[in-house]
């Protein structure tokens, strides 16, 4: 690794196009057996249009651009501009690459031929290269089939956005059949449960970004401003990571702004300063290669938040506990919410029967987000809630991006909440079935506290046959994140070595 | 200043909100003027829409929001979704925030309320501040003349995309008489000289980028990939200036990729690796509050690269010894390219009559680019080439986003290049009447380095009363960078204490 001697442990990690390989078998296999069990003929063309380069306004600023999510999953292309087809019968692949005008050799760099996207990226894994201005023509001569070739479009609905993906626009579209119902959900499905190889750049990515993680709870002291935190992650992980895209825009937030869930954006971007007895709150994640990751961590003093860790925490492990196949992701979140309520009964902040408060959705006040969302190629990965499982209507169960059941490979994150957010918890006071459960004088207490805000962990889970494999390495415990502000190792070093340097506790 | 000590000498300029009451006032007296010219009553209300935030494709990815810039330079505001008006009679502003739902509050921050905006922001500069969902009232009700209330919409050619702005929207419209060619050349025509405030702010962005620049020169070695330069930038801009946003996407290009003028987007992502005998080019810039700046360094070992870059300082320093008001930009543009003509001419790599080549475009071989681009909120700011000024059609010219006369305000880029680039020695060695300029053998020993890349240099110049002020301060000249490279101070230090501690030579 070229990084400054010290900076990292790691290496960025090998990306095989294998994967994308990998990826267009389990569509194709998938597909012809969605054909089969509705007695439709087994052929016609998968067509994929990948991401164009955007400007800013009417400028001629060029966004930095990032691969459309479906076609990076299929065809693993970085560049803009390229379409790809999978004819289904053969199960053969086609990558076709925009013809760059003369003029790009001078502005942007040499052009390639189609023999570099062969020969440097996806010899193996696909089967012929054209130009995007043959492809009327290439997949009409590709076509065993009479008539005109079928086409299977990508279109259908992020269950997270509430936006339709855009299928494929070509030329002469009319020259083609097109179905635009079959291929979304088979492909949204193919993406929920993750391959070895996908694992392998997700725990790299967690790898990374949590070892950036840690360098910010080092370098977190007063008088920062938040933004220099996020800006020690960001160097981080591309520095010693090669990450140059992040999962989603950093939360870097200190104190009270703790306590916003989605805090980092341009309306609040990370600008306050840290100020003695501030606890942070750092929700930031590297993209790897395409795949995104999710961790939350925690630095600071805690004074009264120790607590309300503790009851988080344990919410946490009572879930990883729990997870294993066949259980379904609600009764997970009202795991989470359950034990959240039961801690903060033990510290007197809520009274009364916790059965009754799960009935009266009490859980919704503290934690009004789902446990946790699948994760991949999106921060919010699709195929939440695939057609005939429907989205609760319930306080707190609706904002659940999934409620299905857990599967071997898939990747969700866990990340149980316990806020004091006021826009919350003074409706939730002054309701007549809710009240009685609140012991006001100690809520206020949380509630003057610049230090009570949001205290989610976020943590990012693989379903095993065994049960669930933790790909996030970030310290969690309070003890832990002491240690680690203090200097200590991270990881910790084995127990033999601990005895002989005394420098962990 | 926050930061680490020794990281950085600057702290992040005070950002004032009056910039932007200036702009509007300016804004104001050049369209009464203009209305008065045209014999046009002078009343309506100039109505502007902000940026909207943006999902990655279909979807809930937010990509981090940045203010389109017509609308920054008017109301300096960062948030997404507002529109702003002004009054053209009585000179008065008015600001409408997007009514945000309560969810808001839950997962995005406190909902602010108008007051935010008044006390926070833009108190003394502002009017009036009212919700999105008021626009038609508001300016109905401020309206003093009868009829419809004229609105002056934003509708006009970007020269450099040649994208259209986009006027803005509301419901309603039919309630409002509308003009849509007045606004646009005079707003833009304001943007194009800088106020005081408005070099403050971009100095202080140069500062900081100059400083990120040495500190890359500094971090520059064989093993690094580029990109982990272009992190060290990235880091020092945001950590230590507070830059969230960089101008353009960086360009940190080492070896042959230094010919390569747009490298680092997302098909050339800065991922070579260093090698011994690479010299470096760094084509990066750093935001601050919407305005940009634009600086290439370089770095390495300069071989026979050295007389090239000694032909572009020498091509530079002509430029910005002769730039001064009522030259034209054109003719600043013919002088660099005689300039290098002439070292190339010097180093035995061209022969014949330097006219002859100027006549015949041969510099456009060596220097395809214009000599410089108008600098502000946008890295190629609006306006060059308003009504009247027509683009240039020869080779080198017609890429010359301005031809304008210069002006005292006026910020452009001073980057003479000189590149071997075969995209373009190739066919002006085979044509007929450029190739007898051509020493083959001596062109063919820089073809053949890798080192023979684009040796611009980048520089931002304010032009002034008495000539131009350079606002970049970075190494430019060999032992300078080579001085820097060696661990000695930057800026210098006075004369003084050079010749006491020697570390400077």
């Amino acid at each position: 690794m070229a990084s400054s001697p010290g900076g990292s442990t790691l290496t960025p990690a090998e990306v095989r196009m294998e994967l994308h390989a990998q990826n267009r078998g389990k569509l194709v296999r998938c597909l012809r057996q969605r054909l089969a069990e509705s007695s439709r003929p087994v052929h016609g063309f998968v067509l994929l249009q990948g991401g164009e380069e955007q400007n800013r306004y009417c400028t001629d600023h060029a966004e930095l651009f990032r691969q459309e999510s479906y076609f990076a999953y299929l065809f693993g292309v970085r560049e803009p501009g390229f379409y790809g087809a999978i004819d289904i019968s053969s199960g053969k692949s086609i990558l076709f690459a925009p013809r760059l005008p003369e003029e790009y050799a001078v502005w942007m760099g040499k052009i390639k031929p189609l023999a570099y996207y062969k020969i440097c990226r996806n010899i193996t894994w696909l089967t012929w290269f054209f130009y995007t201005d043959e492809i009327v023509e290439v997949l009409h001569n590709h076509c065993e089939n009479p008539g005109k070739p079928l086409l299977f479009l990508l279109y259908g609905l992020n269950t997270d956005s509430g936006n339709h993906s855009k299928p494929a626009m070509i030329k002469e579209m009319e020259k083609f059949d097109t179905d635009l119902d079959v291929l979304h959900p088979v492909l949204t499905e193919c993406r929920v449960l993750k391959s070895e190889m996908e694992i392998g750049l997700m725990q790299y990515a967690n790898d990374i970004s949590s070892e950036a993680h840690v360098e910010v709870m080092r370098k977190a002291r007063v008088g920062l401003k938040e933004y220099q935190l996020e800006s020690v992650f960001l160097h981080h992980v591309y520095m010693y990571g090669g990450c140059r895209h992040c999962s989603y825009t950093c939360v870097c937030a200190t104190g009270e702004n703790s306590a916003v869930l989605h805090y980092g954006h341009a309306a609040a971007p990370n600008d306050k300063t840290l100020i003695d007895g501030d606890m942070s709150l750092f929700d930031m994640g590297a993209e790897y290669h395409f795949y995104a990751l999710n961790i939350s961590s925690f630095a600071g003093q805690w004074n009264i938040s120790a607590d309300q860790l503790l009851a988080v925490l344990k919410a946490h492990d009572n879930v990883i506990s729990c997870m294993s196949l066949v259980i379904g992701w609600i009764d997970m979140h009202k795991l989470a919410e359950r034990t959240i309520l039961e801690s903060l009964k033990e510290g007197g902040l809520i009274q009364g029967d916790v059965d009754d408060m799960m009935v009266g959705r009490l859980g919704a006040v503290f934690m009004p987000h789902g446990l946790g969302h699948l994760l991949g190629i999106d921060t919010h990965d699709p195929g939440g809630y695939p057609k005939g499982l429907e989205r609760p209507k319930e306080p707190g169960l609706k904002s659940l991006r999934t409620t299905r059941t857990l599967q071997e490979g898939l990747v969700i994150t866990v990340e149980p909440g316990c806020y004091f957010i006021d826009a919350l918890l003074v409706p939730a006071m002054e309701d007549p079935d809710k009240s009685k459960h609140f012991n006001r004088r100690e809520i206020s207490r949380f509630r003057a506290l610049a230090a009570s805000g949001l205290k989610a962990m976020w943590y990012d889970a693989l379903v095993t046959a065994e049960g669930c494999r933790n790909l996030t390495n970030c310290p969690r415990k309070t003890w832990e994140i002491e240690a680690v502000m203090a200097g200590a190792p991270w990881p910790p070093p084995p127990p033999a070595t601990l005895s002989q340097n005394g420098g962990y506790r």
